[in-house]
C-alpha cells in the first residue's frame, strides 16, 4: 500500500493487511493486539521460511505496511513529549548522565543533541552571545558591541564557520598561538583579550580544544577557565578529535580522563559520541552548564508546535531548543550503545584506540625513513608523521628537500587509493610541509592493520 | 570484536573473522573477495538456517564484524570525494534533477543536504546575504546597513529562528499580512518595502512560503519575484509544508505543480523529500540557482580535509559548502526511493494524500458539527476546522462561545491520547480560537481512516 499510488479497494492490500478493512489509525488501538501480531509475523515469516518462495512475498507485502503504518512515527517526529515521548525520556536522562560525567552538579544543566560538532560549536557560540547580549536575538548584531572571540590556530574550522554564519565576521575570531605539540598558550591568550579589551572589543567567548584536529592535542583547560573567569569571558570545550568518528568518549576513560581535567569549568561542552565513542554519525550534543540560557536563545513558541493548553507538563517539549524543526533521533543509537556496551566497555573501546596509536608512534618513532611532526608521545590517537623515501634522507636541509617532501605524501595517498589497499590523511601545518596524519579511531582495527599500513607507505614511497 | 575491548589474540575473534589473521585493513582489497564472502554470508546465514540455533551463534558474530568492519564507513562520513564517492556523485545528479524540476535552465545551480527544511531555510538567508554583502563573512554584521527580510505571518518559524541565530534580530523580520486564506498579499509585501526604505533599512529577502504551515496557503509567487526584481531582494521559496513527513515533493505531481508556478523565478529554495513525498526524516535540500554563492559563503578550506594537491579533480568535494562537517546520508534513502517508486510514483503518492485531504473536506463542509476555519476548498492537504459540541452549536456568537470553543480541541486531542486511539493536532492562529488541523501526509491513510477520526471526534467531544 505504500507508495506507488493503489486506490483504497485494492484487493491485495486488504487481504494482506492484518486488520482487513481498518486502517492505520484503528490499528493502533490495542497493543496486546499489536505485540500478538507481531509475534506471529515474526515467527511465521523470519524464521519459519522452509517455502522461500511463500516467504519472499509475504516479506515483500509486510515490508510495504511495516514502513508505511509502524516505522514511520519511529524514525521521523519533533521533540515533542506527545510524539515522542520515549526519545524525549532518553535524551533527557542520557544528557543528565552526560552532564554528571562532566563534573556538574548533580548533571544540572541543559544541552540537547544536534547535527554534529560543527552544528553543536555554532550552539556554543550562539548560546554564549544570548547570556552576555540577549538583545541581539531580537535586535540583531547591532545591538552588541563589536565582539571578539578566540580560539587556537590548530582548532576545528567550525568555530571559524559558527563566526561568519552568526554574523561575528571571521576576522573578529582571533587565533591562538601554541606550543610546539600544539596546545594553546595561555599567556598568549591573555595578551591578546587586553589587546582586544584596548582596541574596543568586547571579548566575549573563548574555546578550548580537547583533542585538536591535527595533533590531538588538549588545550590547559583550568589555566584558561583562570583567564575567562578574569574577564568575564564564556568557556566553551570542544571534545572533539578530527575524523569521521572520533572522540568525545575520552570522557568515558579513567586512564585518560585527566587529559580533560577543567572541563567541569566550562560554560559549554561539545561532545560527539560518534567520534571516539564509535556510534555512526551523526550523533552529537551540546552541553550547557546554566540552565535557561540554551531555550531562551533559541525558542519561538511557535503556536502549531507548543500549546500551553496541553494535558502534560509542556516542559517536556524540548524541540524549541533547537535551530531545527524535525530532528534525526540520534538518541537512540547513542542509548542503545551505552546500553549495550556500558560505560565500562566504552572506557575499553577508548583504551584500545590510545594502545594502538602508541603501538604505531612507538614502532615509528625510531624507524629508519620515519620522522616525527613533533617530539614525543602524542596526546591523542592522531599519530603525524612524515616518512622520508631513501632519495631524500641524506638530502641536506633546504628547501629543495622540503619541496620533494611535501610532494611525497599526497603522492604515497594517491598510489594508496589507486592500488585499493588503504588511505591515510596527509596535510600541512604552519610552515611543516605535508605530512601523514594517522588517526586510529575504530577498535576493530589490529596491530597487524598498522603494521600493513607502514609496510604499504614503505613500499609505495620508497621509490620516490 | 567491535567493542569492549578484547585483545588481537582474541581465538573467538579470529576464527570467525572472514579473514583470519588479517586486520580489517587488509580485508578490503579485494573487492571480488568481498563480494563472494558476502554472497556466501548471505546464503549460509540469512536463507539457510533450517539449524536455528546454529544460524543464530552466526548472526551475533558477524552482527559484531559487519559493524564494526563493513557497515562504518558508509554511515557516517565528510563528503569529500575521496571517501564517499558514490554518495558524492548521487547528491550531485539527484542535486541536478531537483533543479530541472524547479524549472532553471538545464538544471544549472547549486545545493546541498541539510538537516532538515528549518536548516534550509537557514542557508538561503546566508546565502542571501553573501550575495549582497559579501564582507559580513570577515567583517561581521556591522559591515552591512540594517538589513530587513520579509515572510507571511503564516510562515514557518525556521525564517525568525534564522534570523535570531545570524544576528540580523527578529524584529528586522517583517511579517506580511495574508488573505482570509492565508497567502500573503503582494500590495502588503510592496508598502512594507517602500516603507522599510524610507526608514533607512535595506531590504533584502523575501521568503514565499508554497503550502504553509497550518493553512497549507500557496503564497503567490510570480507576483512576489515582480516585487524582488523590481527592488533587487533575494527571493526563497520554502516549500514545505508542516508536519514532519510532508511536502516539496508537491513539484512532482502534474496535477497540482500549478500550485507552485513562478518557483523558477526563486533564487534559493528549499524542498523537504522527508514531507509530501514521504522519505524519512531527515531529508532536505537547499538548492541555489546561482553557482559559486553557496560555497563562497561557507567554504573555510579547512587544510586538514580540502588539499588542492589531491590526485582527482577536487571540486568533487562538496563538504565545504556546508556549515557541517560530517553529514548523516541523507541522499541514500532519497535517491533508492525516486530509484523504486520513479517519478510517477511520487506522483501517485503526493495525489494520494491530496484526494484523501479533498475526502475530509467535503465530508466535514455540511456536516452538522462542524465549521469550516476558511472558506473553499484548503489548497494543500491541510484541513482546518472546528468541531462545536451540540452544547455550543446554538450559542450567540460572542466571547461565552469563544472561550468555550477554544477549550474544545485540546479537551477532545487529550481524551484521544487518553484512549489511545488517534491523534490530531490543535492550534489557534490570530484571532481565531483553537482548531483542528488535520494535515494528510501517509498515503497508507484511507478514508475508512478519515470516516473513523470524524467518529471519535464527536464519540469524544459529543458532551462537551
Amino acid at each position: 500500500m505504500f507508495g506507488i499510488g493503489g486506490d483504497d479497494s485494492n484487493p491485495s492490500f486488504e487481504s494482506s493487511a492484518p486488520c482487513n478493512n481498518l486502517g492505520f489509525l484503528q490499528k493502533n488501538n490495542n497493543l496486546e493486539e499489536k505485540i500478538s501480531s507481531f509475534k506471529e509475523r515474526s515467527s511465521k515469516d523470519l524464521l519459519d521460511n522452509s517455502d522461500r518462495d511463500s516467504r519472499f512475498r509475504r516479506t515483500e507485502t509486510d515490508f510495504s505496511n511495516l514502513f508505511a503504518r509502524d516505522l514511520l512515527p519511529v524514525l521521523c517526529f519533533r521533540f515533542t513529549y506527545e510524539i515522542a515521548p520515549v526519545f524525549v525520556l532518553m535524551e533527557q536522562l542520557t544528557l543528565k548522565k552526560m552532564r554528571e560525567i562532566i563534573g556538574w552538579p548533580d548533571g544540572e544543566g541543559d544541552g540537547i543533541f544536534s547535527p554534529g560538532g560543527a552544528i553543536s560549536n555554532m550552539y556554543s557560540v550562539m548560546t554564549a552571545r544570548y547570556k552576555f547580549f540577549p538583545e541581539v536575538k531580537t535586535k540583531g548584531m547591532t545591538a552588541a558591541p563589536r565582539l571578539v572571540l578566540f580560539t587556537s590556530e590548530h582548532s576545528h574550522y567550525s568555530i571559524k564557520k559558527a563566526c561568519a554564519a552568526l554574523g561575528f565576521g571571521t576576522e573578529n575570531l582571533i587565533l591562538l598561538s601554541t606550543d610546539e605539540r600544539g596546545r594553546v598558550i595561555p599567556a598568549d591568550l591573555e595578551a591578546k583579550v587586553i589587546d582586544a579589551k584596548a582596541r574596543g572589543c568586547v571579548p566575549m567567548f573563548v574555546n578550548a580544544t580537547a583533542g585538536s584536529t591535527v595533533y590531538g592535542a588538549f588545550d590547559p583547560i583550568h589555566e584558561i577557565a583562570d583567564i575567562c573567569e578574569k574577564y568575564n569571558m564564556w568557556l566553551h570545550v570542544d571534545v572533539r578529535l578530527i575524523e569521521i568518528r572520533f572522540h568525545g568518549g575520552l570522557l568515558m576513560s579513567r586512564k585518560h580522563r585527566h587529559k580533560l581535567r577543567g572541563v567541569e569549568r566550562a560554560n559549554s561542552v561539545t561532545w560527539n559520541p560518534h567520534k571516539m565513542m564509535g556510534v555512526p554519525l551523526q550523533c552529537s550534543a551540546i552541553l550547557v552548564r546554566e540552565r535557561g540560557v540554551l531555550s531562551g536563545c533559541n525558542s519561538m513558541c511557535a503556536g502549531y508546535l507548543f500549546q500551553p493548553d496541553k494535558q502534560y507538563d509542556v516542559s517536556y517539549d524540548t524541540g524549541d531548543k533547537a535551530i531545527q524543526c524535525g530532528r534525526h533521533v540520534d538518541i537512540f543509537k547513542f542509548w542503545l550503545m551505552w546500553k549495550a556496551k556500558g560505560t565500562v566497555g566504552f572506557e575499553h573501546h577508548i583504551d584500545k584506540c590510545l594502545d594502538l596509536s602508541h603501538y604505531l608512534y612507538t614502532k615509528i618513532r625510531d624507524r629508519e625513513g620515519y620522522q616525527m611532526v613533533f617530539e614525543g608521545e602524542p596526546q591523542h590517537t592522531n599519530v603525524c608523521f612524515w616518512y622520508l623515501p631513501p632519495g631524500i634522507r641524506d638530502m641536506p636541509d633546504g628547501q629543495e628537500r622540503r619541496d620533494r617532501l611535501h610532494k611525497v605524501a599526497p603522492k604515497i595517498k594517491a598510489l594508496m587509493m589507486e592500488s585499493g589497499t588503504t588511505m591515510v590523511g596527509y596535510q600541512p601545518q604552519g610552515d611543516k610541509v605535508n605530512f601523514f596524519r594517522m588517526v586510529i579511531s575504530n577498535p576493530a582495527a589490529t596491530r597487524s592493520d598498522i603494521d600493513f599500513l607502514t609496510d604499504e607507505i614503505e613500499r609505495l614511497g620508497h621509490d620516490l
